[in-house]
């Protein structure tokens, strides 16, 4: 990770440090729209699980409008927008700033109005030229582990472990990748003429399947789809489960594995259309146990990203056209 | 309501008052599952918006499998099942219980695993014989505004008003249902061979449509189906918008209005199979105007079903049927 990047996100962790000294933070919010937000669910389901301190994921226009009343000068405020132009984002970044909360954003665009919005500022590379390692997922994830360190001061030692750790994700991300891509590729094909796929998953995966659903399928492919927590699976929507109906699943290697699992042996009984990814397939190096479950995501975020680009090839529909997005207001 | 499901919940809000006298409530646990959960939406989003002490929303098996941290003997646990045998609920309200937290169920079933796993109990009637003053709705309404009572004494003349105001849902219900049947029956016509539809909405409303979504769609109708967040929809989902794409847009009368309208103005532009309905047009008698949002989703949930039980007779397709749930083990 370049220097630039890890100094931004130990100015921020020092700010998080200052006001967890002065006892000053009830509560924690990630605020982002779409695959940004996203990308702050394995955030917030990892704070959820360690820290006694309240968190919760708004998309950013909810977050604004309906705003939680415990929100104010004691809070911290994570907010993340690519181009950092996300006009709701850069709403609740600023409302964040002017109430007095510790504001912290992420974007790839260095002085963009969300740049200029928050209070601290964490830069990430982007496209094919960047090291992974300064991409979007490792510097969220580390930044996540510098900020535990200082909110969760008395397991100071497993998340210096598990920041130091995030160095080895390139390298996990491309052993994935290389055991994953036939699958990947098959599954591409057999489902270039579907209309609709479902996705699911659970605790530090929703996110990625949510951004597989709403993202990769609906908004780039024009694809119909849905994500549903495995855990709700058996409440509702497993009626729609037949032969013909194609589900991507993700089997997670943490907390909530026993419902990907009893969700996925459901679905392996009716639908003849499965696409299954087990982190339990996954290489973690020397990834301490007790964290592999939240560096998993970001590995899954790689082998889906194959699926997608496979799927996008062989149904000739460029992940990058979009018939409103950009093209007009809204 | 009867005096039997007053008692009820009024003793459940002296439990919580002890709570409070004691300084003892640290954090509010909403735990069910499918349609059960999708009822305590709006009821998180009141707590959410009015409450300093953090509440959050589970599936019962998230939360029982990736329990938050903050979980312990000063948490409020509520949970549903109307069957009062959703094992992954009863497994959470023992849990609630076992752990010293205060654990408060609602189920049809007296003497049921949940009933006998919670502390406190708050029954309801159901059917078509039962007045609905006396169903899951009011009573669930009832007792939010009566824990709000304690849960912010500060506030306690309004939230007396609110839970007086609830006596008033049964007539509100038939005024809008009366006003939204033609189209009702209409859409239910209209959409009678769609093989999926989108639900969308926000705010205190998200509850109903997720439920209208992944239950009565998907699970009884075995109709594709996603609720989108109107907040979200601009951020990935709106690329699969077109003009033979149904959508069933709530909009709401709350905070978060604004969010619905912009999402209905998109949507109205490519797409000619918009339902919406808007809750500018319920009646709400004496309910005081500013809890008249917390009102709302319960006066929607009795126009959705009028449309989905067109639907069902338009389609032939009772929405008694099941292929999988209730038919075997899973």
């Amino acid at each position: 990770m370049k220097k630039e990047h890890e100094d931004q996100i130990l100015a921020a962790a020092r700010a998080v440090e200052e006001r967890v000294e002065k006892g000053a933070v009830s509560n924690i919010y990630f605020v982002a729209c779409g695959g940004s937000q996203a990308s702050m669910m394995p955030a917030q389901y990892l704070f959820d699980r360690e820290l006694m301190i309240p968190s919760a994921i708004y998309t950013s226009n909810e977050f604004n409008y309906g705003t939680p009343k415990a929100f104010g000068k004691d809070s911290i405020v994570f907010t993340i927008s690519h181009s950092g132009n996300t006009p709701e984002t850069v709403a609740a970044a600023r409302r964040a700033t002017d109430a007095g909360a510790l504001s912290i954003c992420f974007s790839n665009e260095v002085d963009s109005p969300l740049w200029k919005a928050a209070g601290y500022q964490i830069h990430y590379d982007h496209g094919s030229e960047a090291d992974e390692a300064d991409k979007g997922g490792c510097v969220e994830l580390r930044a996540w582990f510098e900020f535990l360190k200082v909110l969760d001061a008395g397991k100071a030692a497993t998340w210096q472990a598990a920041s130091k750790s995030v160095d080895e994700i390139p390298a996990l991300k491309e052993k994935a990748v290389a055991q994953y891509k036939d699958a990947c590729t098959t599954y591409a094909s057999d489902t270039k003429r579907e209309k609709l796929i479902y996705t699911m998953g659970s605790g530090a995966n929703y996110g990625e399947m949510y951004s597989l659903a709403v993202c990769w399928l609906m908004e780039m492919q024009w694809v119909n789809s849905s994500c549903i927590h495995s855990g709700e699976y058996f409440h509702g929507p497993f009626e729609i489960t037949d032969f013909d109906v194609p589900f991507i699943i993700s089997v997670g290697n943490g907390a909530t594995r026993h419902l990907d699992e009893r969700a996925l042996a459901f679905a392996r009984k009716f639908s003849d259309k499965l696409f299954v990814i087990d982190e339990n397939d996954f290489d973690f190096g020397g990834v301490p146990a007790e964290v592999q479950e939240y560096f998993a995501p970001e590995i899954l975020g790689a082998v889906i990203r194959v699926f997608v680009e496979a799927h996008a090839h062989d149904t000739g529909h460029s992940l990058s056209v979009r018939r409103y997005m950009w093209q007009m207001e809204y």
